[in-house]
């Protein structure tokens, strides 16, 4: 009967776990922004005590970027790693935002009341699901259900540079059973999901350079190359007309769908119009002949995340700009090589130069697509323990996003990865005014009760 | 006698006159950006004021935007009037200035002493030469050498949208024998030059509008349109592979040069490898097959000024963007529609359109190209005056840059305009580092006298 009692708990502590939530959203831990430094630290700390008040043996551990945060406890049963990251999106453009986004608050929507403000989804809403569950158990039976070890990092958002180092470093001490991830989403709002597939991701920034400075374009107009001009090509014909994408090799290690795999998602209750329609949107633009969940789960793509050059200010300035610049990225799946879509889109960029252009190309990170053995016995533990806390069983889909860790815990510390998340397609990740539902909270905290209790049996 | 008394006190009153155009060159007139209309006013005031000194009857019109500048002086003769502009362009990137912007300074260079600072050569130091010379004829003969008026404007650097209205009220009180601009620079150091076609302009800003709000590109890559990937692709295409410009009616009006005029501009001492390598390019990058000159002063280009979209900060962010806009402008020649090629780049655009985007677009200015008569009288008489001051003769080129106004002299007040400037290639007009050479200034100003005194005896 203790599982029945520490969900009661969740059920009577769960203002409390809102206004802890709310606290860690104040911090703004934005990764990508070295300005944003001392806030990522902060809410670094923030959850070394967290974890602490609940019974962890907690670390903060300095890299060369962001502190990772550690924590250890428990004994017995299946032994889980839980990773999640503190770290948040860049918050422009910030007068789209409704209220500040620092400063969360619960509001009532059509659907249901929110928590409004970056982060409340991804990921720090996310991560205090487990660390809510593991507090709910120890209040309850004194102890937690078994042996938890906690990972958190705070450079999710940049690419993860001292990820790997780190867990190379310390891949006996990361080593458990499964690792779990919340990160991830619902398929559809009743549907408890574990992602399966996880696309890779390939970024780079780029900058053309042209003239040696800013020309007039009634001066120069006609005979100095324009590098807005080169770009605008190159990354033009990245795509052809059928969405496709025209990297030399881009499609190399890119599988079809296994039929069985791909009749279970046509099974799925997910309606693409509604999908789009979401956004503003009625066409899907990917690659012509596959579904809208194809698109996003199991075909790669490439997409220009940023652009910019000459004078972007108000009025006009006829400028012909000395460098124009894009951040690009590339989305993977199945064994696409990330070091080979590297050198091909390099290589492409570079198949566009004038000779008085050159390139400036920095990589921002490389990571494979993942993809899950869903014969570890934990997914079918976890995927009816899922079905239990919500009105329709649990299943296995893909997922568009990178986790590049998933990928990590296989490779480098040799261990399956279980994605498990709560968030909904409507909750503005990455975007203005990001939400999180408050029943993805409050059945997420439950969850993963059911779910620790089950595999703390086995 | 009288000439050479007046130019020897412009020699001997020069220091002067650079104090007096630093005084002008320090308001921080940028006419495009609202924030600075308070200084464009300023720089009108301190011109009334210097005007009057000088014995103008001066005054300051209000328009919807920034003032006019109107005087008058003077009898007899051949009546001039004389127009500048007194708004300089925006600075940024102000970080490659490397002083600055409105803190103009003297400095020696490899060629000679410079005035450094925005607008010194455009065009505050450029009109300031006229108003020496006005200046050192009243101080030797007590008045100005025959009736002069003078009309300067505050808006020319942002599309002079007060211009034609204020010129279609007042073309009685602007009418004159002829029209003289000095806005324009020389075709090499020692030849002053008469520019008689000038390319007219065309400028849009463009958004274009795909999904209702920025998107995370793992959830949506791939289904959704990126309107930076539409907006690459429509303008790319306004170049063919030959540096042509695609839109549709582009040519029509475009004349072929004279073989008189090729064969006059292929006489001039210009350097095509030194223009290009001032700018550190090599290969002109216009329509294949014309030589840099056809494809500054006469022939037509399309030029992306400005483009942005998405995230363009520090790091990385993997956003599907909501928005994408660009700058795009034209320059013409002959007898271009400019509301055609309005019309045909709206089109252009919008027939790249899928069916998720929207396409905003915003006129920035339309005027043609002009084209002078240099069979007025006032032509000959100026070139002779401009062979006397500098070592070699004046010749008649052609200009890249677009001067509306010259038109609307032919159009709204019906008088021929001389376009005669001292600005050299090296200037960096619109770029950081703007200068204007010393030399310029001096011989300039010197220039102007001569031209009076010739054109006072007509």
């Amino acid at each position: 009967m203790s599982l029945d009692a520490v969900l009661s708990h969740v059920d009577n502590d769960f203002e409390n776990a809102i206004a802890r939530l709310l606290d860690l959203l104040r911090i703004e831990s934005i990764s990508t922004d070295p300005a944003y430094a001392q806030q990522c630290d902060a809410a670094a700390e923030w959850l070394v005590d967290d974890l602490q008040d609940i019974g962890f043996n907690t670390e903060k551990r300095p890299t060369a970027g962001h502190p990772m945060v550690m924590g250890t406890g428990g004994t017995g049963g299946t032994h889980v790693l839980f990773y999640g990251h503190y770290d948040v999106q860049p918050v422009d453009p910030l007068d789209l935002w409704d209220n500040p986004p620092f400063e969360p608050r619960l509001e009532e929507t059509e659907n249901g009341p929110v928590i409004r403000g970056r982060g409340s989804s991804d990921d720090k809403g996310q991560l205090m699901t487990f660390v809510e569950a593991c507090r709910a158990y120890k209040a309850v039976t004194g102890s937690l259900p078994s042996k938890i070890s906690i990972f958190f990092e705070g450079e999710e958002e940049s690419g993860s540079p001292s990820l790997v180092p780190y867990m190379t470093e310390h891949a006996e001490e990361l080593r458990a059973d499964v690792a779990l991830i919340c990160d991830t989403g619902m398929v559809e709002p009743n549907t408890p999901s574990i992602v399966t597939m996880l696309r890779g991701l390939v970024g780079a920034e780029i900058t053309l350079n042209g003239p040696n400075k800013d020309l007039h374009s009634g001066m120069y107009g006609g005979p100095s190359i324009n590098p807005i001009r080169v770009l605008t090509r190159a990354l033009a014909d990245l795509h052809n007309d059928q969405g496709g994408v025209t990297l030399e090799g881009f499609y190399e290690g890119v599988p079809e769908l296994p039929e069985q795999v791909a009749q279970q998602w046509q099974g799925l209750d997910f309606d693409e119009a509604k999908f789009l329609a979401e956004v503003g949107l009625s066409v899907p633009a990917g690659e012509q002949g596959r579904s809208v969940l194809e698109q996003i789960w199991s075909r790669p793509t490439a997409e220009v995340n940023g652009i910019w050059g000459g004078y972007t200010g108000e009025g006009f300035k006829t400028v012909l700009p000395a460098q124009a610049s894009a951040k690009v990225s590339f989305r993977l799946v199945g064994t696409q090589d990330p070091d080979k879509i590297h050198a091909a889109f390099e290589a492409h960029l570079r198949s566009y130069l004038p000779a008085d252009c050159t390139l400036d190309y920095h990589r921002h990170g490389a990571s494979s697509a993942s993809n899950m053995k869903i014969d570890h016995p934990a997914f079918e533990i976890a995927r009816t323990a899922l079905g239990d806390e919500w009105d329709n069983a649990g299943v296995y889909v893909g997922c568009g996003g990178s986790i590049p860790i998933a990928g990590h815990f296989q490779d480098i510390v040799g261990i399956e990865t279980m994605l498990i998340g709560f968030a909904q397609d409507d909750d503005s990740i990455h975007s203005p005014n990001e939400k999180y539902d408050l029943r993805s909270f409050h059945k997420g905290i439950r969850s993963w009760v059911r779910i620790l209790d089950a595999l703390s049996k086995t």
